[in-house]
């Protein structure tokens, strides 16, 4: 290093997240400069710096990444929560106003400042376990307006804490109210004026392809739209059916496919040809008591890379804990320890087009860092509902 | 109220558990004196007090009640998980000295120091999501003097944190090593030795009746023990099989049977006739991934008191979270959201024979509450791994 560095984490254990597995250095430490990732190394053969952090022996993983939520959102659906279990059906819930429409109806009514106030301490949440970079969708909103909304108060919450927000546009979420019986007038507005209009403002565009979302017609369209903008593609895909929606998205050269029960071979490979991750999300696997599990054992014969993220979201996965995601994603999906780490650092970076700057500690990496009350970083998956984390750091702070 | 109280919470909403359901008081306020609470009605008509408390409209329930933990532990099974993940074997992992005689020679070598600094970290997260009340068991210490050593420890974390301990002694957990194939030999022991000796030490007596624990008779034996030297009882019971276990213990009267998923209709009938209270754990059944969900509809049916706890523990259930065991309460085992408040307050209390001192907000209890930055109780329930506490009263204070 030809000048001294800014801080140096020194007697710890790091889990670098570097090559295929957890990148173990048992007596290692990190050096910063700037916010970046200056120095990796031993203990033993540390560079001298302006400030020195003794770790006491403790894990340094990289910051946490959360690839997939709807942070984002006003008014609570627990009251629809208390119904269903009190043995109300969906159609009487959906009659009375309930479901996602009623969630489009208050973020619609919901300030930019609304937005933001609400989804900070959702944040902040996912801020205490160690994340430093987060993904937020729109997807309430379903006109130009309040897409727009959603992405600016998703950008504000980047500003307002020392976290990396990256904006999602899912204005193809669902079918809005004005738009009932012509899907297709909705994608028009989609394709022709939404995402025209949110370039600058998001960095992927999403989907909702599904029986009860759209076709994948229409979701090629969305997809083609975003690309022809300049913008990379996510998809919500293969959740309650198979409409072969992630080998379309992987046709488009999708950073991610989510959720994926319903996967299917051919799906499978496209996803390894075009190196689009498949992002699991067991807390609406939980919430919405699904039994099928995604392909996991398929996935990972093909070299398909796996995140895990919350979803977190009011109507299927109110949950903004990625330490919990990552136990159900182990529990419920059988995804081994190193599986669900990476899938929560590396390849959540990937998810999200960041593999390049986030996700592993190495150097011209940003500084970002979970430092954690461990004795293994097998504890991290195996607590459930535990947050041990000591410190976090962000670009270097 | 013949003297103003010590202090008044105004301006809030309770759920008092008081009656059948949650006891809601929409405009209420709670006045205290002496660590007891004094008066429960509406906002209107609340006496004087030297404190006032405005409670800004929040919803306040009784502090909550964990009423079957294995708090205290030493050393970590998370290679034990990750070993498992990576697909080795339980009989492996047994002959490697894994299982729970790994926690039991890590608790044999604990000091009760070690123990009491260990364990903290749990109660402390019990305790910041409004827990007053925590059950607390011995069971890994398997010899006279490791078992005191337990309920010494478990004393004394109610001693360092302002939080009700009830103890409870489960000396008949496993078969310790130096007893293998000498069942008896050890039931001996325990009837004999330890549970004469605890006295003082334990507020209650539990065993483990299962295939790989104690027969039915050996379980009898250790009841009926308890019972001679006036503890009361409970029991591990039909988790992984049927042995008639919660028939036995309500023969013995017991506080509640524990676990459950395998219990039939004459063991149903039997907790209904004896006020035998039902403890589900869905920390375990997620954990251990059990399929088999206990009767929740004949139990309501036949009128039995349904209570959740987290059983933390190293081995099946590593979560020292009540909100989260109330969440897969409703996921789960579809427990209504009244069920699940109800679960971990009056029938937690309940269980731990408690039920006029705790677990409701009423006259002549503790005042121990919770106080919640939530616009419904439901949400208690429908948030996943959230914690929304805003203050937590244990004895007034
Ligand atoms: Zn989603
Ligand atoms: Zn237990």
């Amino acid at each position: 290093m030809p000048t001294p560095a800014d801080i140096l984490w020194r007697n710890a254990r790091l889990a670098t997240m570097a090559g295929d597995d957890l990148g173990v250095v048992e007596r290692g430490a990190v050096a910063a400069r700037g916010g970046t990732i200056a120095w990796v190394g031993a203990d033993a053969d540390a560079p001298d710096a302006a400030t020195i952090v003794d770790c006491d022996g403790r894990w340094i993983t990289p910051g946490l990444i959360d690839c997939h939520t709807h942070l984002v959102h006003a008014g609570s659906r627990a009251k629809e929560f208390e119904a269903r279990l009190d043995g109300v059906s969906y159609e009487e819930i959906a009659r009375a106003g309930g479901g996602i429409l009623s969630t489009v109806t208050a973020t619609r009514a919901a300030s930019e400042d609304d937005l933001v106030a609400t989804a900070l301490p959702r944040l902040d949440q996912l801020i205490g376990e160690g994340v430093t970079t987060v993904e937020i969708k729109s997807g309430y909103g379903l006109t130009l307006e309040d897409e727009l909304k959603m992405l600016r108060a998703a950008r504000r919450l980047g500003e307002a804490r020392g976290v990396r927000v990256r904006t999602t546009l899912l204005a193809a979420h669902a079918i809005p109210p004005e738009y009932r019986g012509d899907a297709e007038g909705y994608i028009d507005l989609v394709c022709n004026t939404i995402i025209p209009a949110a370039v600058g403002l998001a960095d992927a565009v999403d989907a909702f392809c599904e029986g009860i979302g759209f076709t994948a017609e229409q979701t090629d369209r969305v997809l083609a739209a975003a690309v022809a903008h300049g913008l990379p593609v996510k998809l919500h895909a293969e959740q309650l059916s198979n409409l072969s929606g992630a080998a379309l998205a992987a046709r488009h050269g999708a950073l991610s496919a989510d959720h994926l029960e319903h996967l299917d071979g051919p799906g499978i490979a496209a996803m390894a040809a075009s190196g689009t991750v498949a992002t699991l999300l067991p807390g609406a696997f939980y919430f919405t008591r699904e039994e099928r599990r995604p392909p996991v054992q398929a996935l990972r014969d093909a070299g398909v890379p796996i995140a895990i993220a919350t979803d977190c979201n009011p109507g299927t996965s109110p949950m903004a804990s990625i330490l919990l995601a990552a136990s159900m994603g182990a529990t419920f999906f059988r995804l081994t320890v190193t599986e669900c780490l990476r899938g929560i650092t590396i390849n959540a970076a990937r998810a999200l087009g960041l593999s390049g700057s986030v996700g592993t500690i190495e150097p011209g990496k940003a500084a970002d860092l979970a430092i954690w009350d461990v004795t293994d970083p097998a504890e991290l998956v195996y607590r459930i509902a535990a947050n041990p984390l000591h410190a976090r750091v962000f670009a270097g702070q």
